[in-house]
Order: C-alpha cells, then sequence, then structure tokens
C-alpha cells in the first residue's frame, strides 16, 4: 500500500523582494531538504482556486483536497463549525459568531468582548434556546469565537451578518440578502435563475433573516443577565452580552476522500478552518498539543505526530503555520529565517513516505501583507513521478518544471493516480 | 493607485515562415522595444479562447477583458451595434446588416452596392419603420455596413440569416432556427432543454423571423423608391436597395469592469468590433481620428492618445491593427516591415505605466491567412511580477516564460491580482 504525505506551508510563496536582491524569501533561504524534494521530483505552479484569485484558507484547501471551490463554497462557516467538531449535514446553514461587547442601544463596544476566554457556562446557555422553524446548535470554538448551526427546511445562507465589523456601531438586523441586492444585481438573480427559483429563494433567506434575528434577540436577553456577565462587569471586564454573526455559508455535501479516490486520510493541523475542511472530507482530524498555528508552534510535535498518523493512513495532510504571519507582518527577514528553521524541521518527513508532496495554499506577499492570487510552486516526489531538472524549490524553478501549470483541485487526482488509484473514465 | 497598459496587437502571432528561415515574423523581426518588456516581465503562451480553437475579433477581446466568451457570445451583432454606439440592453437582439443590390426579383447582385459611403439619408429612412411587437433601432456603421437592434419582449436571436451569403443569389426568408434543424438536432433541442423551454424557444425564434421578414420587406420598398437610389441608378451605380441580415445575437449581460475589479478602463481602437466589447464592458471608448485600422493607420496618434487617458483612467486598452491585415495577404517580409515599425511606435509607451502587457488576439499565420488556434505569446511586465529569463518577446520564447500557458480570460485577473485589486475568494 502506497503512503502520501502532503506538506502544506501556509502562505510561504511570495514575490521578489527588493531588500533580498529582488529574491523571494524562498529563493533567499537556504533549503537543502526542501530542495532535495525538487532534485527528486516533480515540479509546476499551481492556480490554487485559479489564475488571479486570492484564494482563503478554507477554499484552498477545499482545492487541495480536490474539491471544485466554486461548486461547493458558499461562506466560512460550515468549516468553522466542522472545525469545532459540530456535526454537519448537506443543507444546513452554518455561521460564524463573536461573542461582543454591546451598550444599551445595541451599539458594539468590543467586538471580542474584551478577548474573553471562560465562556464555557455561556455555551450552555446559550445552547438552551428553542425556536419554532429550525434547529439550533451552538459551539464555542476559541476564545471568544463560537460557531451557530441551523438545521431543517426552507433555510439559506443568503442573509447579510449581524457583525457591523466596526466598533461604535449598532449590530445590524440580519436582513435577507436578495431584497438588499442593487437593481442590475436584482435583474441579473432573475434573468439566470428564472423567476420561480427567485421567489423559492426569497422566501427561505427572508425565513432564515427572521429566525436569526429572533435567535439574537433571545441571546442577548440570556448574555446580559448570566451571572458570569455580572461578575465580569462587576471586575470592570466587559461583558460578553452579544454574538455577531457572519460568514454564512451552507453545509455542502463533499464526496468523502475514501470513497472518491480510496484513500485513507488523516490531517494534523493548527487552523479550526483547515481542520474544518478536512473532517468534511471524512479524514480524522489528529490534535496536537502546542500546535498553535503562530510562528512559535510546536513544529516538531507535529513532525511526530505525522510520522505515526503515516503507520495507519495512505494520506496524511500536515498543515504548517507562520509563514503567513510572517507575511502579514510584512517582515521579509523573519519570513527568511523561518523557511529556513522550517526545512530543518521537516527534515525526517523528506522520506517518510512513498510519495511526498511540497506545495503552499497561497502566496502571501511580505510586499502586500494578504493573500494574492499568485501562483505557487508544488512538488511532488515519489517511486512513479517524470522527475525533471528543476534543482530547488521556489517560485521561478517551479515554474520550469515538468507539471506546468495546474489548478489545485487537480493536485489530488494527480496523486491519487501516482499512488495506483485512478479510476479510468472510459473504456 | 497603480496604472496599467494593454497593448494589443491584432494577429501579430504567427507560425515559422519558410522563407523567413523557419522563423515567425516576430522572431524574425527586429524588436528591441518588445524585448525589453519581456526582459522586464513574467512571458507566457496563452490560449485567448481555448486550445485549438481560432478566436474572432470580438470573442478575443470579451476574454481578454475577463469574460468567458462560450458564457456571453452569441453571435456579433451586438458587438457590432455597440461599436456604432447603440445603447444595448440585456436581452436585446441585434444583426448585422449590409446595404445590398438586388433585382426585382430579389436576386443579390451586388453584397455592397458598389460600396456606398454615401447612407445617412438612407438610415434616416430606414429609422422610421415601425412595426407592432418590437422596437427598431437602425444605425450606419462604416460603408455599405449598419447595425439593428430589436427590442421588447419575446425575442430571439434563434434565425436564419436573410443574407445569401453569394451573389446570383435570392434573398433568404429569415427563417426560426428550431423549424430548420434536422431532427437529431432537434430532438436533442427537447431533451436538453425540455419541452415547455422548446416551446418557448421555438415562440419567441418564430416571432422574430416574422418581425425581421415584416421589416426587410418595408426597408426594400422603402430603398428602392428613394430619391438617392434612383439617383445612383441614373449615374450607373447599384442602388442599394435591399438590407441583408446576419450574425444575430442576444446582448449579454456583461458585469462592468468597475464592478468586477474596481478599475475604471478606457480603450482606443479603430475596429468596431473592439469598441464595442469595451464599451459593453463598461470602458470609455476613446476616438482617435486618423486611426482607420488599416496598415497605415496613424500610431503615432493613438500613442498620444493612450498616454492622456492614462492620466485619468486605470487600464487603457490600446488596440493595434495592421499585423492581420499584413497575414490575409500573406506577406511575410510586409509584416516583419510592420512589426518593426511599431516596436519603433510603442516605445513610449513601454513605461508608460505600472504595468504593460503585451498581448496579441489571435494568431494570424501569413501560410493560412486566416485566423487559427494557436497559443499567442504574451508579456506582463510590472513591479510586482516574478519576472523570468526570457530575453526576447516572440512565440516560442515566450513559451518557456514564468507565466506558463495560461487561457484569455484569466488574463485581467491576474493583472487586477497584481494591480492589488484580487477580490478574495474564502476567508
Amino acid at each position: 500500500m502506497m503512503k502520501a504525505l502532503m506538506l502544506i506551508c501556509d502562505g510561504m510563496a511570495d514575490r521578489q523582494v527588493a531588500k533580498l536582491g529582488n529574491r523571494t524569501p524562498l529563493e533567499a533561504a537556504r533549503t537543502p531538504n526542501m530542495d532535495k524534494l525538487a532534485k527528486r521530483g516533480v515540479c509546476g505552479l499551481m492556480d490554487t482556486i485559479a489564475p488571479g484569485v486570492p484564494p482563503g484558507s478554507d477554499t484552498a484547501h477545499l482545492a487541495l483536497l480536490g474539491y471544485d471551490p466554486f461548486e461547493v463554497y458558499t461562506g466560512r462557516g460550515p468549516f468553522e463549525a466542522a472545525g469545532a467538531g459540530i456535526e454537519l449535514h448537506p443543507g444546513d446553514v452554518a455561521f460564524r459568531a463573536n461573542y461582543a461587547t454591546v451598550d444599551d442601544a445595541l451599539v458594539v463596544k468590543d467586538r471580542r468582548a474584551g478577548r474573553i476566554q471562560e465562556t464555557g457556562p455561556l455555551e450552555a446557555a446559550i445552547g438552551q434556546i428553542k425556536l419554532r422553524g429550525a434547529d439550533f446548535i451552538f459551539k464555542n470554538t476559541v476564545g471568544h469565537r463560537a460557531a451557530l448551526v441551523l438545521q431543517g427546511k426552507g433555510l439559506s445562507n443568503e442573509v447579510t451578518d449581524s457583525d457591523p465589523h466596526e466598533i461604535g456601531k449598532k449590530v445590524l438586523r440580519v436582513r435577507p440578502l436578495l431584497r438588499t441586492l442593487e437593481r442590475p444585481q436584482l435583474l441579473r438573480a432573475i434573468l439566470t435563475g428564472g423567476i420561480r427559483r427567485f421567489v423559492g429563494r426569497r422566501r427561505r433567506s427572508t425565513k432564515t433573516a427572521r429566525l436569526l434575528n429572533d435567535f439574537s434577540r433571545r441571546a442577548h436577553e440570556i448574555l446580559k443577565n448570566h451571572h458570569l456577565n455580572i461578575e465580569r462587569a462587576k471586575k470592570g471586564f466587559p461583558p460578553a452580552n452579544y454574538l455577531l454573526l457572519r460568514g454564512g455559508g451552507v453545509v455542502p455535501h463533499l464526496q468523502p476522500l475514501q470513497e472518491r479516490f480510496d484513500i485513507r486520510g488523516a490531517c494534523i493541523a493548527a487552523a479550526a478552518l483547515v481542520k474544518g475542511v478536512c473532517r468534511m472530507a471524512g479524514m480524522k482530524v489528529i490534535d496536537v498539543p502546542g500546535a498553535t498555528g503562530s510562528v512559535n508552534t510546536d513544529l516538531n510535535a507535529k513532525v511526530k505526530a505525522a510520522l505515526k498518523a503515516l503507520e495507519t493512513h495512505e494520506l496524511v495532510l500536515l498543515h504548517v503555520k507562520g509563514f503567513d504571519e510572517a507575511s502579514h507582518d510584512g517582515n521579509a527577514a523573519a519570513k527568511v529565517k523561518l523557511i529556513e528553521r522550517t526545512d530543518k524541521e521537516l527534515k525526517p518527513l523528506i522520506s517518510a513516505a512513498d510519495f511526498v508532496v511540497l506545495a503552499i495554499d497561497h502566496t502571501t506577499p511580505v510586499t502586500v501583507r494578504e493573500h494574492t492570487g499568485d501562483p505557487v510552486p508544488i512538488v511532488i516526489a515519489g517511486p512513479s513521478v517524470r522527475a525533471d531538472e528543476v534543482r530547488v524549490y521556489s517560485e521561478r524553478a517551479a515554474a520550469r518544471g515538468g507539471l506546468g501549470r495546474i489548478r489545485g483541485k487537480d493536485l489530488l487526482p494527480i496523486l491519487a493516480d501516482l499512488m495506483g488509484k485512478g479510476k479510468k473514465f472510459g473504456a
């Protein structure tokens, strides 16, 4: 049985940086282990989503697991909820929720309720809310963050956020999206989908908006009177007295990896979004204590966990964070250093499986400090690949590789085929 | 604010020519300025529409502005009409029209009415035609050419041409396309769209065919009795006594560039079709006197206009003609010469904006004298690109570039992303 390890380095790809002599951080860094993979394997450029489209973490990982993000992705909520361990069903509608602080006029004073940590009792209280028309599942994730899932018939994600995304503004009424559209957009919605479909969509989004407004009111009443918040107020901490909702999305049906490729997969990641995507793809999510997702994350523990997971799984996805943070800080030197450190830590992995894929979910240039749509370099190393002449792992070297330029959603089918799991189309 | 200039050289790409020592005209020509762009930028090959598909001028420019031509294009008519300055609305149906000469039996004697030029009074007379069921807008374009637009409910572009496309044949009755299909095609139309949709399509196409036949009859009556034609006949010129209709298409809804990419665009072109596409994309169309679109076009005036347009627009598309004509003439030496002359004229532009894109809409080999589906070379030069090692601008050199092989519709998203206008998909 062939085994494969997929290393995904979050935001490691970059653009040329003047301070680095017009090299990218990957080009400037000494990376003997990554280069060894490039020598052994076949390289290429990958548009994780599509050319020129900056990927999010969720959409990028959907693509890297073989799904078409344009088909399955409607919003971040479901992946956050799956990351929190909520069992989801296709058709559920999920939202991200923030514990926030509002005043009596519902004006937001703190979008994170003083980065509150001890939210267990609040979660339990919110969990008691029952409304006709849908079932509500509410779960805390990390710190002030939580996920809200609506289950039932006739629901929609086409509603606006209640989160005003700014301090000093009043919380927003959730509104059906199709009522807030500008005239040309509205016309397009009717023209492309037909009037009947449009009316159905509007009915579902109106119902969902009403439910969310009712839920928000009830949640506010419960939270503002909760003893934990009364105690916080006494101590001078901002009370967590409102739940701001955003990022609504419909839970898609994702054909499990095991069913599509006959591959048993495991995932090791710190980010809830990445965990959520992997869980929805039917992979086992392995939690590693100490893996915090920051620059100081305990990569060594994750490497060990990956080696262990390879004993019982055919595909192990290891998501390595830190580069994206260094990029958001605009610190090229720190990024180079982190790449060099990571390269050392990854050494035990470069021959740990039959196939090793080294990939990046998106480019995050230190000069831009945001995800961009530039293609990322990838390598597939393994016994059955047509190794090319690329000798180093970098953005520009990979452009001359044997894979050419591929899409993110094609990576897993290519890997599965190399592993002997390709499914013939035709006779 | 980043600015970009997009140079599109009509039909400049080619295949290897024996007479040029098996080089392409681009390889044979001395092009120091284009080569400078290649050195500074990232190169690649582009399938404007799709591999092996020879693009038209209209579909090529739709793709170059980021639209999927397979989605939005149903016929040339709407773009010709937009190029003529007619204000169009999604759902309008537009046709190309030719002033032609027919005899009393409606047999075509001259498809261009002796290349008539003075058609103003005829346009005014035709403009008086009113028929129940639709509004008619008629406008002359260049010489014997005109555009006809139908506005109203229940219209269709699924009708046949009235133009027999040959001298000596009788003008054709416009027929609903779905009545003229062979049985297997008809069956497929019913099976794929459903019977109800089929019936609706057939009703709309029947109505449109009837309207066009009525219009053609009225136009013929008006034209044959028009004093201008009576005078032409006296002078021995063929009268413009019939309007031949062809190239029917539905006006698509194109999301404006400004809305999709937050980019204010302007276009400088001689070709009505290119102008039409740009106008429908919401770009400002700048007319330059002397820009005729022939080999002798006043490129210098267009270059100056482009420089001026860059002061007030973020994206300026400059369409450079002539190469396509030289190719249609099969004259490799003339094409080489024109490429060298153009390279000189473009010199002021190669550092006129933050980003300069040098592209070609389609290959027109001098050996074929028609558009072909070969990919075209492109360069994107600018501060944020990962410059590659390509040193000259040509078909074969670009194939080794850092962009790999992309689609035409991906070019603008890539450029917008490099300009800092990328829109993240996902979170």
